[in-house]
């Protein structure tokens, strides 16, 4: 929560405005009154809230009171977690609805985190050709990154967001309230992304963070990522150039996602396989594009004092390798990453040797 | 095939310009050629066949002898029929894709009928996040309406069209000589959007169907019914307004098309169903929008001339009503029907009482 002091030391504005998306609202400022709002005005016939069973537990006694259970409110919850953004799943959301009656006048509204808004946005961007959805996230990473941009996303054996649309919400609401019941590490996996929008676009918000209690993100600071993501993804909403200024961190950092998700017990979060990347990578915008050597210190050190360190054994790497140029964002069996050339300034498109990316990976390992 | 006695008794036009319609073309001189050159110079990485057994059998060596093989070129093969519409099969395309290394500058080539390009056109529409795909239509009914204007969708339980997207091919190709190996059924199954394309838009054309030889549909006859269509699904992409007008026959003819795969052993064809839709639509339209008895009669045996009877018992309309309700299109309760003032022209929006639509069956029971 923003505290008196803390407004004071912030350079980003105190005022969270609504945010102008692509042809929709972020909501902020008693954003889940705005809610109230537009289920009142949308002219719907039906409205069903997707959750998970945590955010059924810890959210929605929140959502029904400030919407004071409209007429024709329908539940449909799944188990919590990313395997639940399987296509199965979607199926099954599919036939709630049916079963419900929705029709296209209805709204789904996504109640969670990113698994949450990422499959309801493409059940509803798909059922009947398409009826309405709005995102009311409630991690910090579905906050500062998964509700914005209008991707949608599922998965099929465990490859994911294999399947997916481009589509925008009606509208998104962001409620700080929520993060109140949030683990502390799902609130280290939104950071990363976080210092990433830093990183990438205003060194300004950069050493505000660095400065900043992570733990208890403030909801300017939300604000700030929010914007930064949204002013990126405007101008590029079918990701054909720089919206891949989001991608900082993630070539390396989603192949190391990938090899803990399948090699360790208790695997890395997002955030902290994307903190691993961006150290990487840091490391070949230093070797690349002129991150300065001071740079590269400050982000490592960083990085490395907010998240726990993870042993990357080098005798793997050949398999990250090969995650990497799997990963979808690649072409033609090259490996392209965002690298930096100045805190807050991003580089697209740097294609990177294996020998390269050996080093990268070989910068964290060694540290 | 156009014969020069057939051409000179045409209004439309003999020579068949590429249609443009929404962001992509239509092309039909020389199809074929028209698809080499696409693939030669569209910079796609990949090329993926999508047929049936059928289409692979009749019409893939005419495609693969024109095409030359290009590299890259894999297939994927369904069984025929709407059962294949359905997500599992739409699942097993997306893992198809998967297995032959399918990435963003892959094109989806559908060969076939409705089937081919509704599921083909969903299951692009939303591979990683889309991929482009084309038409080839190889069935009447495909050609002059199923490929054109931008619906894609398929089953789930059997319920038609529930999931699906708007997105535009990236061409359509007609091919006059696949018709060749389409079962009269199928022929006479696609006469009916061509007939009602006269009905709605244009009293010429439908004077021209009905002295043509509807067995063996000239290339300028489809060209004239493409034309429609296309200018109808332009003006109303997202079928909000005019675009309903391609639902004439469509209210009565769906419900009588399900009641038929439900009880009987050989069930109606879409156009079949549709046909008797058509005539009892034409008698509501002559009930409340001003259809002259001349017209009805005229629309009336033309109709019974081309289609087989079919024994509608009055003691199952309820149930018929009760398909109409359920019907994606209606809202609200209300049953909304397209209809007639005059031979060419169409009226939106018409609610039609439960009555009203018992009297436009027992029309049809009682001729
Ligand atoms: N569409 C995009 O642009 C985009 C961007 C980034 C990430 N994503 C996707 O987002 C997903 C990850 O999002 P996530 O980290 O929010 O995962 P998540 O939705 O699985 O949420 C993480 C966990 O927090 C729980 N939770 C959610 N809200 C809570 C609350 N208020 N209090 C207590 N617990 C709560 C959830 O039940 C879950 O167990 C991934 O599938 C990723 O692919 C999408
Ligand atoms: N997207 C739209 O706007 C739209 C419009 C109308 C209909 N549709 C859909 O289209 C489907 C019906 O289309 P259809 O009638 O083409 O069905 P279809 O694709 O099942 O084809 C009918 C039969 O003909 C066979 N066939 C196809 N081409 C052939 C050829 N050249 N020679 C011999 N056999 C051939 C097929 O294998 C199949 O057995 C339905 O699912 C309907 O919902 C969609
Ligand atoms: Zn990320
Ligand atoms: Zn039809």
């Amino acid at each position: 929560m923003m505290s008196t002091t803390d407004t004071e030391t912030y350079t980003v504005d105190a005022i969270m405005d609504t945010i102008e998306s692509n042809n929709y609202h972020i909501y902020f400022e008693d954003s889940l009154t705005a809610l109230r709002t537009f289920v009142a005005n949308g002219n719907y016939s039906r409205f069903f809230v997707l959750t998970d069973e945590n955010t059924a537990q810890y959210c929605l006694p929140l959502l029904r009171e400030k919407l004071g259970d409209p007429e024709n409110f329908d539940l449909i919850e799944i188990p919590a977690g990313e395997e639940s953004k399987d296509i199965d799943f979607c199926i099954g959301v599919w036939k709630m609805l049916i079963d419900f009656g929705a029709d296209r006048q209805s709204l789904l509204i996504n109640l969670g985190g990113g698994v949450i808004s990422d499959l309801g946005g493409f059940a509803a961007s798909t059922f009947k050709r398409g009826i309405d959805f709005v995102h009311v996230p409630t991690t910090l990473l579905s906050q500062v990154d998964a509700s914005v941009g209008g991707k949608t996303g599922i998965d099929i054996d465990s490859i994911k967001n294999i399947i997916g649309t481009f589509t925008q919400p009606k509208a998104v609401f962001i409620e700080q309230q929520f993060l109140k019941t949030l683990p502390a590490r799902q609130i280290l996996s939104g950071n990363a992304e976080m210092l990433k929008h830093g990183l990438i676009c205003d060194e300004e918000y950069w050493n505000l963070l660095k400065t900043s209690d992570l733990e208890n993100p403030t909801a300017a600071l939300v604000y700030k990522s929010v914007q930064i993501k949204n002013k990126i993804v405007l101008e590029d909403p079918h990701e054909k150039n720089i919206r891949k200024a989001l991608n900082f961190g993630h070539t390396i950092g989603h192949a190391v996602e990938t090899w803990s998700l399948i090699n360790d017990k208790d695997s890395l979060s997002h955030g902290e396989a994307i903190a691993i990347g961006m150290i990487c990578e840091a490391y070949l915008a230093h070797k690349k594009t002129g991150l300065s050597a001071a740079e590269l210190e400050e982000i490592t050190r960083t990085l490395t004092n907010l998240y726990p360190r993870y042993e990357l054994k080098m005798e793997h790497s050949a398999t990250l390798l090969e995650y990497m140029l799997k990963d979808k964002k690649n072409q033609n069996g090259k490996i392209n990453c965002t690298l930096l050339s100045t805190i807050g300034q991003f580089n697209i498109d740097n294609v990177c040797t294996n020998d390269e990316l050996l080093e990268g990976l070989n910068y964290y390992a060694s540290l």
